[in-house]
């Protein structure tokens, strides 16, 4: 059985590490994968972003723990997360937002970071992991990946029943994920949703929402026509359809980001010509 | 059977691969974790710290492979330690000077670094790596983490005895572990002993270091009253016992090594009132 | 069943996760190991490198997956190539140089980067992969590690014949590895072939390559005399023989590359006094 990791610990600390020690000692036969340990601190949508885009790539049944928790120890609760496909550990702080269903949607970056409580869609279920006699004793004040979330994720990777873990929940706290603004005069406002390690920016439009006609996308003061079907193609910026689906800027051989100075967050203006 | 690797090789390079391949080609069966291989270059204490406070997590019997080795090919000894609870591969330069019985220890920043000879505590076994036999040939000049370190993690891994591995020996080289020092008038000066990736200062005050009545910390010029039970109490610097057991210096949702540019050594005040 | 895995994808977004998650779902029992993501964005002959000096420390019949791939998408071909000891899976960019024989050989820093069809060595093969029944359905235009890649090495780690996976090429495209050029005075030019995360400078000059008397070097305005035996000899710069068996230059508790400001590609001048 699969689990894995996705956290903000680093790799210069141990803290990835021992999680795995825990998880092994509790299930040796447990197939452990990074996702990332390099999320930026805090960065909760960040992670949840990540989670969005990849779990969809391990076989059904994989657990994911997830937990990037500046709220630990404190009141947020401890969550599991069971959907058709996969099953999520982590804390109950917007992590999950994406992968529970993806129904809440914001157009606007002012409300971006508002926690709501979102109603689990049909066929999925959660619990509040409150069941201290699965858990690391004694638990720490602030690892409790470490001490809750990594025993569970054990746990469920040997078949424990998520009934077992913590009481039922029918909703949990989610952040309005972005989609892009249809303005009236036909042209669309996207957004950066994620930039990676290569310097591509990852928007909120998705390959759907693109429309007959030739792609314009105003970004910075940058011009960028049609849409390419390779990061080899064109030497200045160019759009293309990424790997998720989502619309991407990229740069052959560069960085996107930088000539852009962009930011996640940063709104652009999509035209169909 | 789990082996851990703690090196300062770094994730750019193919050392840390070559030597999971060695170990694989030995043991296919071996479940390889990484602790970290970010340990700054050369940082011999640092990855001693990390062995010390994540050793415990993982299940009795796990082989820790340790190689932070700036005298490899030179005069230090490569040898491997047996606790009661787990077995450590490692250059005989200080890298296991916490996990051999951490009774060596020292009120001084000036003899820190100092590696004097430490005879090991009853239940605990340690060998002089020298049976070239077990070895990988040729043996590199430079790279004994894979020609020397792995073949013999390898070994121990599969149930070679520790004695076929080397001759025994009684003591290994340990630097003194810091410890809080009280003073005269009843406040201790504490230390600095590792800083984490979020910028938690941990420190070498223990849980049962602390003293009744409500602690204050002085440190580069700030006060810090009282104990937080969560990195999310309070809005400023806070003191908390952290999840191996010290107290650490935190800040809510950003760094006190930032704020207080703090360095790993610093010392700082603490009082009970 | 070991698949390595080299790429430019960091490790900071979810990129290598996914592949493994594929990798995974194809073949549950394969045991993944990671040589590096972090190969500099599109720096093809430093991923090459690294698989040149990694691979032989895997077990026979290890699958090595590389993908650093600026051209994804455009016209360069996916490829596989099983060598009497090993299996590589890769775009057909020069990644494999090193690998396929090291018999394209090149003195001058001038072609380098030229690419030119290498016929593979006897008991090589290659096919070029063009069977897309192997590949997971649709191929994105951006992540053929994750589409193309990583499922053929998943198959060929489960013993499909290499010959189903695509159609049979006798050359694949490479780039002159560098050599040191012998000059009339009997001195040598020697080049910087890689820069590890400690700085040491590994050049082109193999062990074999040095002849009798003292060696002399003359880098960037400073002469290293002699030959060192293990790096904590000497307080300066010194030349020593590496674990891949080429000379290096390094720095004692410290980086060469950065008191000499070297890069890769770099000249240096030997002479054996």
């Amino acid at each position: 059985m699969i689990i894995t990791l996705t956290t903000d610990f680093g790799l210069a600390d141990a803290y990835a590490g021992v999680i795995k020690g825990v998880i092994l000692g509790a299930n040796p036969e447990a197939t452990l994968v990074d996702i990332s340990h390099n999320i930026a601190p805090q960065d909760v949508r960040g992670a949840a972003f990540l989670l969005h885009i990849s779990h969809g790539f391990f076989p059904p049944g994989t657990v994911h723990l997830a937990v990037v928790d500046p709220g630990v120890g404190a009141s947020r609760l401890p969550i599991a997360l069971v959907t058709p496909n996969a099953t999520f550990v982590a804390p109950d702080n917007g992590l999950l937002s994406y992968v529970a269903g993806d129904r809440l949607t914001s157009t606007s970056p002012h409300t971006r970071d508002h926690l709501t409580p979102a109603a689990l869609p049909s066929g999925f279920k959660a619990v509040h992991l409150n069941k201290p006699r699965y858990w690391r004793q004694p638990v720490s004040r602030t690892f409790h990946a470490r001490d809750v979330f990594a025993p569970v994720a054990a746990q469920l990777s040997l078949g424990t029943p998520l009934e077992d873990l913590g009481e039922p929940i029918s909703s949990i706290l989610a952040f309005p994920v972005p989609r892009p603004q249809r303005q009236v005069d036909g042209s669309m406002i996207g957004h950066v949703q994620h930039i990676d390690a290569f310097g591509n920016l990852i928007t909120d439009v998705r390959e759907e929402d693109l429309e007959k006609g030739r792609l314009a996308v105003d970004i910075a003061g940058r011009r960028i026509s049609g849409l390419s079907m390779s990061y080899a193609e064109g030497k200045d910026l160019l759009a293309i359809v990424g790997s998720s689906g989502y619309l991407e800027i990229a740069l052959r051989d560069g960085s996107a980001a930088r000539i852009l100075t962009a930011l996640v967050g940063d709104s652009f203006t999509l035209r169909f010509e």
